[in-house]
């Protein structure tokens, strides 16, 4: 199996990419790690290594897409980024997997339009691991669409729920709609006929969860459109920086507290660890004709290593089959 | 100033209903409180005070609706509920403001059809305080309206920055809209719309704000439709519960951590409190012809009596008035 990791996306790229690769052709020694950019710098940054593992390449791309550039205009000008070099490998069968921490628009774009859907899927969606109190759960979709229809909903459900069965091993997946009650005439139109179509679908539907029902585990799977998708993760993300912000406030008013803050820090560094995106190992655009593990701008070598790890099982478990396979048997006689 | 308590309302009430309303008359001696129930009920509960308040007063209702009752059944079969009650006396102006930790969905439908809109007020607004790493934010609409249009996200800000600054004192506060990047053509096609509408209002508007940015404090007020609004406020609601069952699963693994939470708890208190809906005193219903805050369910006597606090500023500050002036000269040329 070829990975491809995209050395030169994301906020510490190429450091933490290249980092990230070692790390995961380190760990998994038969997966093939290819570390895909400006070869010069993935060389220099190499160069720092020990000893580079042997299953890691590296194939050179000279363009870069800034994380701040219009995904429009980088497929347009820029066929020969990593992201489009990586897009043609995939598509040519010579990658089997793509991981990005870069321009995430930029990402969607070239998987979409040099990948295409998975026969059946209306809209790909992008699904993320989200820590509960009892572990973690999956939610999608958290950007790749706005204004969604039913149908997508519906499909991000079927979706979601056989990457969290396979790719994440959890047998029989709970599915829940996120809306506004958990009565099935809850919320806004959209999930209300949502809620309608996910009830004909094979997946185990339990009903609507609230926003106070994620974090609290009682799904395994949300289901929601990309804008609320993307203001909950984001959110989220601002949760741990408020709690140190708070914690730092309050702590250097009194000597009790630095101590406490110094016997609780193990505590509090599980916690953090609850919280952190790099855990997760990245959120997969689900539904298109190959895998794409899309990683925090902010990623660590560590959330790059995580990452492939992800997309390793993804392909392992044949996920994409799966879905297409689904999607074939699914008739909600919707557009 | 008189400012009714719905006493049945809540899942405490009516001891936590009863006990904010003594704690409200105690601590503003200018506002006479009328706790508004079953009489019965409300004299058990303050037969438990050693001294009532003398600017305290019980009106009579017989009947109860119920937390989950459906509103429309409510409307229809509870005219002499406490909400009914209340809601024809402020409409008599016999009462200035009213509080309910009751039936969310009662008290609006009662409201609405009780009082009706403030003219130009196309929808009304539920508007919550939120935490940040700065003090708090305004955010509406948490649940009031779903599948909302432009133009009434639009009015939200207006509203919203009213209350603000007259309510809440804040000068000139900066009103955010919740979308999905910080670019005005980020979004979907509502707030897209609601972005360029905005920019033609009074208010001062910053333009969009992300997830993250509602507790960084970006925005004094921040803008969304319903849908979103309530899924954010509960799904921060789960997060100091999260805390706790994290904070929990770790401690007891270690003496060193257990002394530290010892030693922490002024800060988690601290935090805590930060976090804690009862320090905000509930959520004006913004655009009636009227003054209703509503509480949550859970709502502590303190609770109730900074929703009492909150009414009074509404009140005494005539922000009802502003919006009205407000809204006369607002031409967005939307339906």
């Amino acid at each position: 199996m070829r990975i491809g990791i995209d050395a030169m996306g994301g906020d510490h790229a190429p450091t933490a990419t290249v980092r990230g690769g070692v790390e995961a052709a380190q760990l998994m020694p038969k997966i093939e790690v290819v570390l895909i950019g400006v070869e010069s710098r993935i060389r220099e940054e190499l160069a720092k290594e020990k000893k580079p593992p042997k299953n890691l390449s590296v194939v050179h791309a000279p363009e870069v897409v800034e994380m701040d550039e219009p995904p429009a205009q980088a497929l347009r000008k820029k066929r020969d980024s990593s992201l489009g070099v990586a897009t043609r490998m995939q598509h040519e069968g010579r990658l089997d997997a793509f991981i990005s921490a870069g321009n995430t628009g930029a990402v969607m774009a070239f998987s979409l339009t040099g990948l295409g859907r998975l026969e059946g899927v209306e809209r790909p969606a992008i699904a993320t691991l989200m820590p509960t109190e009892h572990g973690t759960c999956v939610v999608l979709d958290v950007g790749a669409n706005l204004d969604s229809k039913p149908i997508h909903l519906a499909q991000f459900g079927v979706m979601g729920s056989l990457f969290t069965k396979y790719a994440l091993g959890r047998e029989n997946p709970k599915v829940g709609l996120l809306s506004v009650g958990e009565e099935s005439t809850k919320g806004d139109a959209l999930t209300v006929r949502a809620h309608e179509l996910l009830t004909r679908t094979n997946v185990h539907f339990m009903g609507n969860v609230e926003g106070k029902d994620i974090l609290k585990g009682k799904a395994d799977v949300v289901v929601c459109d990309g804008f609320v998708g993307n203001v909950i993760l984001k959110f989220l993300e601002s949760v741990m920086s408020m709690m140190e912000a708070s914690i730092l406030k309050y702590v250097y008013t009194s000597l009790r507290a630095r101590a406490g803050v110094f016997l609780m820090r193990p505590v509090i560094r599980r916690f953090a660890k609850d919280l952190d995106y790099e855990e997760y190992g990245g959120a997969p655009l689900l539904g298109i004709r190959g895998t794409v593990v899309i990683c925090h701008g902010r990623s660590s070598g560590k959330a790059i290593r995580n990452a492939v790890r992800v997309a390793q099982r993804v392909v392992e478990q044949g996920v994409n089959e799966r879905i297409k396979e689904e999607m074939a048997h699914l008739k909600l006689g919707e557009v």
